[in-house]
C-alpha cells in the first residue's frame, strides 16, 4: 500500500525505467538490470546513485558514449585474474556480467580478480557486495571517478571520491559497507548551494584551493578527503590500484560518470575471495557491537540500507517533482498531455 | 658518521637484536628477518613498532607463546590461496616465508591470496608492501589486533587499531600506505600520560564509555576511529574480512601482541596482485599531487618513511636510555658492570 500521490511504488519506477531504456535499444535483461540497481539505491535512501542519473545515462546513448548493448569482452588474463573491456557498455550490465563468469572460478582459485573499464557509472558498489555475499563470498570493491576531492594539504581536485565496498557473509544479513573516501559528496554541496545554507568548515575549497563554506564556490573547487590525512591516503591507494589494475586513466584524466558526453575513462575493481570461516561465526560479534550504543544500536554497515529498503518497499518511493517529470517524458508509455 | 652518543648506528642496532633473538634459540636468518623489521621501523620513526616490542617478544619465547623456530605450516587451499598456520611463531619469518612461497605463484593466477594465523605480530605491514612492490607485485595487507578501538556510537573496546597496507609499484618510488584504523595509537595515550598533557577532545573513552580527555583515563578506555563513521566501518570491514578469511578471534578475543602470555589469536591477510599497467605510468600523476601543495610538496604516502629512513641512516637512530638498557641486559655479549 503506497501512502499519498508523492510515493512511488518501486515496482513502477522499476517498470518505468525499464521502458525508458528499452526505448533507447537496451536489451529487456539489461535494462532489468541497470532499472534494478538505480531503484535499489531510491529504496536504500541514496539518491544521488538513483533515477536522477538516467536522463543523464540516456543522453548518453543518445551521444553515442554509452552502448546500449554491449556486454564486455572477456579476457582471462591468468587463472584467477578476468580483465573485462567495456566497449562503453551500461555499467551494471558490464559488472554483474562480468561477476556472473567470475563466480565459478573462485570455487577453483579460493580469490578471483575482476577488473573492468570503458565500462558506463556502475551505481552503487553496496549492490554488487550483496549479490556476491548472497553467493556466500567475500568481495572488495573498488571503483574511481572524476576528480572531486583535494590530496590533504593540495589545493585542487585530483582525486576522485573513489569508493570502497566490503560484503562479508554473516547471519542474519551481510556486512555492506560501501563508502566514498570524500568528506562529503558533491551531490551534498550542490543541495546546500540550492538551499543557500553554508557547509561545515573543512569541507571544501574554492577554485583558487582556498577553504570555503559557500557551497556555490565550492562547486568549481574541491571537496576534503573524509578523515584527513588517512583518508587522503585511502582514496589515493585505491586511485592507484585502480590504474595500476585496469590502465585506466588517472585524477582529471577520469571522465564519462557526471558528464553526457565523454567515453568512461575509469576502472573498477572486484576481489571474490572465498570465506574459511562460516557466516554463522561473525553473529554473536557483530550483535555485541549492535549492543555498545548508549541508548540505542550502533549500526552495522549495511543495517541502516536494509531498514530503508525494507520501509520503501512498503512505503514507497519519493522523488522530487522535477525528476519525476523528467522521466515521464522520457516514458514511451506516456499519454500526450490534453 | 652517526653523530652524538645518544644515537645508535642501524647496522649495530640489528646486529644487537639478532644477538639477543639467537640466544633466545632463533635461527640466525630468522633473527635477521624479525631484527630487520623491527629496525626498520626505527629508521622509519615508527617506534611503537620498533624495538621496544624486542623485549616483549622475549618474554614470550620464554613464556612459550612464541615459537622460536616456527616457520608456518602452509596449505594451499586452492590455486590461488595460500592458508598458513603460523604455530605462534615470529610474525615477520612467517609472513615473509609465507609471501616467498605465494610470490610464484602469482604469475601463474594474477592474484593470490595469503592467510596467516596464530603467529606473533608482523611488525609494520608497510615493510612487507615495499618487499612486494620490489618485487614488481601490488600489495594489499590487512591485519587485526587486541580490541583497543570503540565502535562509532558505541561505548567500549571492541575492534582492533586494524590497519591496511596498500603498495603500488610505481617509478622512481613505490607507494606505500600503512595506517592503522583509529583516530590516534594507544602508544600515543600512553605518551600523553607519561607527560601529563591532555588528550584532544574525541580522541578516547574512559572505562565507563565516556569521552575523556585524562589521557591516565584513556588508557583504560577506548580510542576512537578514525574519520568517524567512515574510519569505524572500514576497522569494522577488516576486523570481519580477516576473520572470515583467517578463522581468526575477533574483537576482545584477539589476544597475544600486547600481552606476554597469551598465544596469538589475530589474524593477517595479504593480496598480491600482477599490475598491468607499467609502474612509470603512474609518475606524472603522483607528481602532479605533490605539486599541488600551498608551500610545501603534498606527501604521497611512502615520501615521509623512506626521507626519515634515509636520515636515519646517515645519522642514526635515537633511543630511550630506558630501552637500551633493557636491550643492553639481554645483549649475551655483555660485559659484566664493573
Amino acid at each position: 500500500m503506497i501512502a499519498g500521490p508523492d510515493r512511488r511504488d518501486s515496482a513502477q519506477l522499476t517498470a518505468l525505467a525499464c521502458r525508458i531504456l528499452t526505448a533507447q535499444g537496451v536489451p529487456p535483461a539489461a535494462a532489468m538490470w541497470q532499472a534494478g540497481l538505480l531503484v535499489d539505491a531510491e529504496l536504500k535512501g541514496q539518491r544521488s546513485h538513483g533515477l536522477l542519473r538516467l536522463p543523464r545515462l540516456v543522453n548518453r546513448i543518445r551521444n553515442g558514449v554509452a552502448d546500449p548493448t554491449a556486454t564486455g569482452v572477456h579476457t582471462w588474463r591468468t587463472s584467477a585474474f578476468l580483465a573485462v573491456d567495456g566497449g562503453q557498455g551500461l555499467g551494471p550490465v558490464i559488472a554483474r556480467t562480468a561477476l556472473d563468469a567470475a563466480i565459478p572460478r573462485v570455487a577453483d582459485t579460493g580469490v578471483v580478480c575482476v577488473t573492468v573499464s570503458a565500462a558506463n557509472h556502475l551505481g552503487m558498489l553496496a549492490w554488487y557486495a550483496e549479490y556476491l555475499a548472497g553467493r556466500g563470498l567475500i568481495c572488495v570493491a573498488l571503483t574511481t571517478s572524476e576528480a572531486l576531492v583535494h590530496p590533504y594539504g593540495g589545493r585542487g581536485a585530483l582525486l576522485g571520491t573513489n569508493p570502497i565496498a566490503i560484503g562479508v557473509p554473516a547471519v542474519p544479513e551481510p556486512f555492506v559497507l560501501d563508502m566514498a573516501t570524500s568528506e562529503i559528496s558533491m551531490g551534498k554541496i550542490h543541495a546546500h548551494a540550492l538551499a543557500g545554507t553554508p557547509l561545515e568548515p573543512g569541507w571544501a575549497l574554492d577554485a583558487a584551493g582556498n577553504p570555503t563554506t559557500d557551497a556555490e564556490a565550492a562547486k568549481a573547487g574541491a571537496i576534503a578527503p573524509f578523515g584527513g590525512a588517512k583518508g587522503y591516503g585511502l582514496g589515493l591507494g585505491i586511485e592507484l590500484l585502480v590504474a595500476a589494475l585496469t590502465a585506466s586513466a588517472t585524477g582529471t584524466d577520469v571522465h564519462g560518470t557526471l558528464d553526457e558526453t565523454k567515453p568512461a575513462t575509469k576502472g573498477d575493481v572486484f576481489l571474490l575471495l572465498d570465506p574459511v570461516a562460516a557466516p554463522d561465526q561473525l553473529t554473536g560479534y557483530l550483535d555485541q557491537i549492535r549492543a555498545s550504543g548508549y541508548d540505542q544500536p550502533v549500526l552495522v554497515p549495511g543495517d541502516r540500507a536494509r531498514a530503508r529498503r525494507n520501509a520503501a518497499l512498503r512505503e514507497g518511493i519519493e522523488l522530487p517533482q522535477a525528476l519525476l517529470d523528467q522521466l515521464d517524458e522520457l516514458d514511451p508509455n506516456r499519454k500526450a498531455t490534453p
